[in-house]
């Protein structure tokens, strides 16, 4: 109870010695900590561990403030088990790009502040969104991205997820714009329920392995994702991706056991989906529309599409030129390769009757079977004479049928 | 280190003179510290910046209480890029709706907290399962609605997520409940991960376009998700959705571009699904379970239907007659319209064996194929002779097949 | 203003009086509080309500400590109503299993922190990945299981979310392990977003209801997931499965109204689905691939197996005789059973020429429709003589099939 300090000698103003307290609960006007947190109270406020960007300097709303570095230096420092880096709702502009360098990143927004520019935005009109927003500015060249640190082959478990990724293609983009670019080898990244626009290129992914792409809204941008170098087993599912006409939707090179189901593909891209030598796909259950002849266009073997609804729509009343230069001939529906499977699906086009609704251009055992090819047209299956053995099997009538001349390509009707 | 204040002449009880203390460090006794936060500890549990309603007045478990105020207040103090409500676990009373009157609005709970009625539960009998609950009071039609605010044409990227939104059913309702009413235009909203139970309507959304609904158990009401107006490329997927006999499970009115994949729905809606007036729709590898003729109900043209699992069922060992009263001939799938794909499904029905499985009942260019239907009929597909150009293709023998006296309509075998 | 206290005789070490100072006001160097935490700030940090099991004291990183009795301290002090119990990144070793004692509780990571074996790991080379790890020690046969304690028919509404749960089959584990028990009746669970991996079993559900399995990775184990007893509309949908040879990727007891979507099934398991006495069940969309006969083992009732792309693969050159001993006749599908529909599935086979592709052992009235079987064999699809009404359509030629000697099987070619 009794003080063991030495008071020294301690005067006040006018020269009279203070007196010290010893006994604290003497004061009768204590200070208030009624209004202060005991630490137990953050237990009670137990969170998600997630490195809230705001809490590391991070500034949204600010168009000349470039938060990558920030990101950056807070990813850099996880540790090597990984962590949550938390983007709360803002306009967080990105003049460079935010580098994922190590595994198990997980870069996550509170919410991915949908809106099409369509709709007039009357509080950010050149910015439509809100949410959790990225940003990029004119210049910068990619949203997000791979490292290139030594952390393995491949790098791990990253994931994407509520984002709202916007490019500067409404307010003067001065650079071609990547959203998401997984620019070097990884296994199981995840891009889920983000929106991503006003790019040239929603996500590149290169030599990337279960990718798991789902729920996204990828769409008011010239391409949509790229799945380039080669790829096994990615997972496309549910999402809604639209593009520009001088891009494709969904473009594979040298994929091997993709999955894409589920997902409504828009226009105006000049492909909904293309697949380059790809094998043991399985494209199912899809919604695809295109305003474009070669709307789908795939090569290599063994690829199953089936399911599809496919819709060849007329644009403002008239079918539209492809903005490639491609003519009529060239089949809404495009096939080099082997042993494909055409089943169950549904095509309505409203490509002029003369145009080709599904071309076989080169391969054997490919087989059409049950898809209904609505409208009119004397050239609903066209099959190159250099092909065999394409089998057709109630697609359309034989007058709408093009065998090539190579009596091994049957219409069974 | 000297005060510069006036001490006046403050006295004690028995007259002594207060003699102030200027240093504090002196206090042996200082307060106690140790069990109070300090502010950089809020960082280190840095979370999501959620609006928990509970730091703003909401008050779960009294029934007296409407938290629909106290939500609404929050929503409407959100800035104009949106942000997150959060409901806590507990049972929160809703007396009136709660209106989304802002875009980019996310109404976020902890965990759905699922229970069907069928299980007795001790703890809250009328009122079924735990987690982040909005609860209606009998008196209360809706539990979440759009605004009216002038906040452009359409309202943006709101999200319902991981709620339970229970009606009064279980508890004598005074009026028709709805759990989450769009009504008016929107895009984008996203109805993930929830239940929803107990109600008159489950959801009800017009003129909602890009409608992502997922992941939801919707059933035990009695009317399930309800798409009315117009709508464009809603995705209704991998959601349970089951409802009572004078409900319909799912509902559309001149959707375009709708894709339905993946979803259960169960008894005992009259109705299973119900398409008036769609086109470009695809609804595929669902599974549908119904007791009753007309369980599959479709208007409009160009939609794919095929994979799916569909199973009439007899009820307690009986065939079920249908509650609005529609005779055996009316078909368990009953079509108006042109161009439809009917392929590969699978129907196993326990209906009489002179009631229909399929009648196409106006309409040219319908194409039936390969699907099976298990059982005894006579009538397994029946074709209105007002109907042209119908193609049956080895869903059945001709003794099953009825083209309606019109020698158009082909039966394949 | 002025204190009723009594002060006493209270005296300082040298006998002076003790002057209270009863207006703390008066105090200039109050206690500099500005560095703490108004409680009013955790509103501004609000936050879902996790209980975090750090703040309960668990421990990460130490192969001693058990986290379980930590876990199951917390699960069984939730309310009735559930709650969530948040695990934060970190290796957290369960040395016992963790135990679900109530309905609605949750159990989520902050992220899975995939990684696979394949990918050497520096870190951690013993136990791959990151995120939110539960690591059963070598001696701990379970992860995560139901309760047993008196709480209705059927435990509903438990969810394990974002978790990587890892056994310890690098490391010499001792007993046979299982990372997610399902040991009881139980309705509504979902087990969503994990990576499971390095164990004898992913998931064992007994009783599952309703069970919502998606968006996981569960593979590099011994088998993935077994709904095994009886079940009611189980949803396995989005996600990996792969296993070892003496495993099965996805197994089925009895299953009613499952519906099996968009997975993609791996090798190595020795099947990468078997359904024993399954009905209304829906597996379409899929994406299987195996090193064996055997592959595709079904038994039941009006099951839909559509548009599953299969792919038969010879394995590092060479093609594999079954780890079960099965020889090449029993069929890389073999199905045994009435009223299946096989239609628009893509097989690719590199079997042996002899051995069978489809094997249909029993039953009447199955019906395989537009499956494409790519690569030669005479015996691309095998009826056996004791079965009945097997329709097989634009499947193979007359050659490659064989229907028993019974002429109620027919090929249509």
């Amino acid at each position: 109870m009794m003080a063991d300090i030495d008071y020294g000698y301690l005067k006040d103003d006018d020269g009279q010695r203070f007196y010290p307290i010893t006994n604290y609960e003497l004061l009768t006007n204590k200070p208030d900590l009624s209004g202060y947190a005991k630490s137990s109270d953050l237990s009670n406020y137990a969170s998600k561990l997630l490195f809230n960007i705001d809490n590391y300097g991070a500034k949204s709303g600010d168009r000349n403030f470039d938060n990558a570095p920030i990101i950056n230096n807070l990813i850099n420092k996880l540790p090597s088990n990984g962590g949550t880096i938390y983007i709360p709702v803002g306009d967080y502009w990105v003049n460079t790009p935010i580098i994922i360098n190590n595994n198990y990143v997980h870069i996550v927004g509170e919410n991915s502040g949908f809106r099409s520019n369509i709709d007039h935005d009357p509080t950010n009109s050149n910015r439509p969104g809100g949410g959790s927003k990225l940003c990029l500015t004119p210049t910068n060249p990619i949203g997000l991205k791979l490292g290139d640190s030594n952390i393995g082959d491949r790098l791990s478990g990253v994931v994407f997820d509520n984002l709202n990724i916007v490019g500067a293609a409404a307010i003067g983009k001065q650079v071609s714009q990547t959203g998401i670019y997984l620019n070097r080898n990884s296994d199981g990244v995840k891009i889920i329920n983000n929106v991503i626009m006003n790019l040239d290129f929603g996500v590149v992914a290169v030599g990337s392995d279960a990718l798991h792409l789902s729920n996204n809204w990828i769409c008011e941008l010239t391409n949509g994702v790229h799945v380039i170098g080669s790829s096994q087993q990615c997972q496309i599912q549910n999402n809604y991706i639209g593009c520009q006409p001088r891009g494709i939707s969904l473009k594979f090179d040298n994929p091997y056991g993709a999955t894409v189901t589920g997902n409504n593909i828009y226009p105006d891209g000049f492909e909904c989906i293309e697949i380059n030598n790809g094998t043991i796909c399985n494209i199912s259950g899809n919604n695809f529309q295109s305003f474009y002849t070669g709307a789908i266009k795939m090569s290599g073997n063994n690829i199953l599409f089936s399911n599809n609804m496919i819709y060849l729509r007329k644009n403002n009343g008239n079918w539209s030129s492809d903005p490639i230069g491609r003519d009529g001939k060239y089949g809404a529906i495009h096939i080099d390769g082997d042993d494909y499977t055409i089943n169950g699906n549904h095509i309505l086009s409203e490509q002029p009757s003369d145009d080709t609704r599904i071309l076989i251009m080169s391969g054997s055992g490919n087989k059409l079977s049950m898809n209904t090819i609505s409208g009119v047209s004397n050239r609903k299956i066209v099959i190159n004479g250099s092909c065999n053995n394409t089998l057709s099997i109630y697609n359309c009538s034989d007058s709408e049928f093009d065998g090539g001349g190579n009596s091994s390509n049957r219409n069974i009707n």
